[in-house]
């Protein structure tokens, strides 16, 4: 077996009370390991930084299993195959799956889809074309349901996902309104993503503005941050309003959670709330990436991408995720494109 | 024209703070209407009792508009056509309809619905066959969607939505566990509903209750009261978990509302919450109708009424109904089957 060098992983070092710091984490470093029958061996270039692995950060379990201490944090990466057993993949191939915050891994090659090398920038598929656009996406188009003229808003509107749902319920003929944090994030809101309007939350009255940007009431609410943002949302809901929860990220570094909305309004206003993750619709991320990737081709979908470079930042790049820091889709450059 | 007599309406004298009394209400009385063109004269016979008219007292609409100083009491009823001058009633027809708390009412004929005479008792067609029937259907059907072997409750248990709740859910072939409040109650959604269990919210810790009786968590909800139930029964909720939001008795005569869940199980769990009223969905109302009729005729539909008798007792039939002081479908027997 030839010595493929070392790898070097990101390990739970013990579990995070509010906001992850660095000594929460650790690197650890092995030998890069070998492919046994239908393995693939992939070294990692991107990895994907997203507000749900706070969540895995936890004792208790949420959607996914808690990360274990000692364990190799969990991440959608992009990488390619350096040496396989796999009859479908070879030594060059580019790849996307989760396999987690390390310069190289092992895995079956039915975990891993295979990228087209002439389409979209690698990084892409972690975003737009990946799993971020794909919730977006499904959350749109399963649960908000925006019609011609209606009202929809969306919050961390610059983020990967809101970015995303926002320009898909503008190709469904709704007026679509962000909510971002600082104006540069407003501007690029509106000025690049072409949403009607944007609102900053860290206005003193975020509630007025809405009700300034959302005159006619507000028929689809695309929710990712929870907490005060939600609460002004909610009172401007009209009647038969659709609700998708992806996240409620003001709250993933909370030890105890604070009391939410009294549920009276969706009774009287009939209003449907609905928590989902586009893993569980496989379908969805298909049918999303081959309707997407021509639009990025053309340009005519639009994402932003703010970028980490090296491994050993990726915590760093979760504390900032949790607290807005990012613009954009949020990535960590594990290693070049060219090897 | 003939003197039909005199007409005795309930109207709103002044609104209610916090729990509906006497003096909130008058008596007024005026001539029998006659029938102009198209119209048909009833004279009520039962007057259904229903939570959502505590809503309609209050300033702010909900789902309806808000009952004015001096106007009658809105509700549904069921009477007998004394007049008419509509080519499809007669007199002596039975008909359901919103004539709302008086003993005779005019009306156009196409607002009242025929009852056939050879069916179910008159009554019937306020309650398990009529709005609060369909209302279990359309929120079992359309938003529980409970499967076989999973675990649905419903809150309310032996009262007119939620005893019509489970038993079209344990047809679904569910695991069906009531709460309702007292030892009387429970036993009779066990024993003559056929519910799998009952829990009383009246017991000191009703979270390890609910927990015994559930032992696989909640599927399924059906929210009729809000609450210190609805926290016990969303923290045992499910992944994929839906829940019907009827109503949320408990807090309707609040003068401020409490607040409610952090929604962050919503995302976690992918929950589904959906209010829903069943007036928006007319189809459900026919379809559930003649379903039930053969149902209710040979016995396998269980329906329990409390019957108050005199429409001068309507108000307090009201301030009952919300403090759970019924037990059972509540009715105002407003006059006699025969004339």
């Amino acid at each position: 077996m030839t010595n493929l060098g070392l790898r070097r992983s990101v390990v739970l070092q013990r579990r995070p009370r509010g906001e992850p710091v660095a000594d929460d984490f650790a690197i650890q470093e092995d030998a890069v390991p070998t492919a046994g029958p239908g393995e693939v061996v992939t070294r990692t270039i991107w990895l994907s930084i997203d507000p749900y692995m706070r969540g895995r950060l936890r004792e208790e379990q949420t959607y996914a299993v808690a990360i274990q201490i000692g364990e190799v944090m969990t991440g959608e990466t992009v990488g390619e195959v350096i040496a396989s057993a796999h009859p479908d993949f070879a030594p060059g191939d580019f790849v996307a799956g989760a396999r987690g915050w390390q310069t190289h891994s092992v895995t079956q090659g039915d975990r891993l889809v295979k990228i087209p090398k002439s389409a979209a920038p690698l990084s892409a598929y972690l975003g737009v074309l990946g799993m971020t656009g794909a919730t977006a996406y499904a959350g749109v188009t399963e649960i908000c349901k925006p019609k011609a003229g209606e009202t929809f808003v969306v919050s961390a509107a610059s983020g990967a996902v809101g970015s995303v749902a926002g320009q898909i319920a503008k190709r469904a003929g709704a007026r679509v309104v962000g909510i971002a944090g600082g104006p540069d994030k407003c501007l690029w809101v509106q000025d690049s993503l072409g949403f009607d309007d944007c609102v900053d939350h860290r206005n003193l009255d975020l509630r007025r503005e809405l009700l300034a940007a959302c005159p006619n009431g507000i028929d689809c609410y695309f929710e990712n941050v929870g907490g005060a943002v939600q609460a002004a949302v909610f009172d401007q809901l009209n009647p038969l309003a659709r609700v998708a929860m992806c996240g409620m990220v003001s709250q993933y570094n909370e030890q105890t959670m604070p009391p939410g909305p009294n549920l009276g309004f969706v009774v009287g206003k009939r209003i449907l709330i609905q928590g989902f993750i586009v893993s569980e619709r496989p379908a969805r991320m298909t049918e999303w990436r081959a309707m997407a990737e021509p639009l990025v081709a053309d340009g005519s979908l639009v994402y932003r991408e703010d970028v980490i470079d090296g491994l050993e930042n990726a915590p760093d790049a979760l504390t900032g995720i949790l607290t807005g820091r990012n613009f954009g889709k949020l990535l960590v450059r594990v290693a070049a494109d060219h090897s």
